[in-house]
């Protein structure tokens, strides 16, 4: 069997899976960011061990723990190189400190990675093994699947595709430091750092008291897009479009056989996804195009602890 | 012991390597493309049993041939579609049609492909994993290599990052049919295009003839560049900052280890490559910038055989 650990900055998701991946108890448990978030990986293994006491299981009866964290990760070494939202700083050797903790083997990865991962193997993404996944929320996250595993690369930065250029013309600052990234259009923070630039080109909005009262957010935005509010409609034909073409570099770079959206921003659903899939078909390079489907997420905030628990049964036999 | 061939529009390059990949002897034969190519194969096929005579080798001593070709080609099943240069139509099953005639377990790849694990395995991306390769010819094609395997994707599309949209503003018609591709800007081809659209705005240019003679080529713009012509100049600056975006978005993707610029424009040199690294610098999501090495590539024309030799090395043993 296998444990598995989502830590975000609020809480920590934690899960129990069988050989064949089905989780058998899920559950999570607040995440203490103070001392320097030293307390983290303790609590974790309490409620681990606490959990098996119930189902009269031991660590012993685990093949390891996949543990996912909100930072970059050396995947070989298990090494995160901090992780500002658990007031981790530095180098911490996770996969070593969980090791000594537990006594279990660990592996270690990025969240997002790990996200893409549960998809692939047991969500929107299963039975395909090149996917890739966009996730839509405060920023653009993403991994990369090819062959089943994941991509690191060489610095622990493939799948960072919310920092692909699509939008130099629009010259809007992402959080990364740079400019024209995915990120700074297709994110709710994108969302809004194109509301601010484009509100005066329109004469009134539904968003206007939103904007000037700083509460506007990508829900607001999609809300009055389907009520045809000028502004909003260009927002989402503008985020549609530079979406569609970070799809559509990764369709001519990888042909994955499935994309898939997750996060907040692709609760938009439908009216996203449409526009998505137009803009999709006119940019790609045909070959590409009926290859590749455009598909929502499926797992929810699970797609965490389904890929944390995935890695472990690819790595550890 | 391998077999080799790479087939050309003008000519098959055909070699023998030894298991450890090292060349033991290379040549070339014309490529006939009467009958719809039909030849091809067969001109192959008695040309390696000739040179083998001479080695008092038959087929018998071989593992296999791989084979590269100018088209797409489904991996898995060896069959070409199509492959214009060639005067090939609809599907080739070219992979069963080589075995057929010689007995021997065929492998048949795109020919951008081959040339990139060629490289990565015994040129300029040796004893790197992550590798992806950009050719700049007339066109712009290439090549990913994830864990020291080529990405073929679901519809064999991967790796045709010639058609990556980092130039949507320019709005110049590619060969695929889309506008705003890096071939669009990037290839001999790109480098025309940009220079019939921007030729107006420079008072005189040391290509004015050379355009109205539409005998403008890659070589005579780089080389009026370091002269300082400005509509040289501009060009290029234009070219190298396109590429740079379309090497940095897939550093935000891969992160690749090493990044391989071939192909006859990648022969401007030192020229080229200090200007693409400065964008890159500039472009590229920090944590990705420090770990990525771009690189010319060192194996030339060769660069074909020597893929189809490793990926038979990689496929039969």
């Amino acid at each position: 069997m296998i444990l598995a650990a989502d830590i975000g900055g609020t809480t920590c998701k934690l899960g129990i899976f069988d050989p064949s991946l089905k989780l058998i108890e899920k559950w999570q448990i607040p995440t203490d960011t103070t001392d320097e978030g030293g307390n983290i990986l303790k609590d974790i293994h309490v409620s681990f061990k606490d959990k098996l006491r119930v189902y009269n299981l031991s660590y012993e009866d685990f093949t390891g723990a996949g543990i996912g964290v909100p930072g970059p990760v050396d995947f070989e070494a298990g090494v995160v190189n901090g992780a500002i939202n658990l007031n981790w700083y530095g180098h911490k050797d996770i996969k070593k400190d969980f090791e000594v903790l537990s006594g279990m083997p660990t592996i270690v990865d990025n969240d997002a990675n790990l996200a893409t991962l549960g998809e692939q193997a047991c969500g929107a993404g299963r039975n395909k093994k090149d996917v890739v996944m966009f996730t839509l929320g405060t920023g653009v996250g993403g991994g990369v699947i090819v062959n089943n595993l994941l991509v690191h690369g060489t610095g622990g930065s493939a799948g960072e595709i919310g920092h692909i250029k699509v939008a130099v013309e629009e010259n809007l600052k992402c959080n990364c430091g740079g400019t024209g990234c995915l990120e700074s259009v297709a994110s709710t923070l994108g969302l809004k750092n194109m509301a601010y630039k484009y509100q005066n080109e329109f004469e009134q909005s539904a968003l206007d008291t939103m904007i000037s009262s700083d509460s506007l957010n990508a829900k607001a935005i999609f809300e009055n897009a389907e009520k045809q509010d000028p502004l909003s409609l260009y927002l989402v034909d503008k985020m549609t479009s530079y979406l569609a073409i970070g799809i559509s570099n990764i369709a001519a770079t990888l042909n994955p056989s499935r994309i898939i959206l997750g996060g907040g921003v692709s609760q938009a659903g439908e009216f996203l996804l449409s526009r998505v899939l137009k803009q999709f078909r006119n940019f790609t390079f045909p070959p590409a195009v009926d290859s590749t489907e455009i598909v929502f997420a499926s797992l929810g905030n699970d797609a965490g602890i389904y890929g944390a628990a995935k890695i472990v049964s690819q790595y550890k036999k």
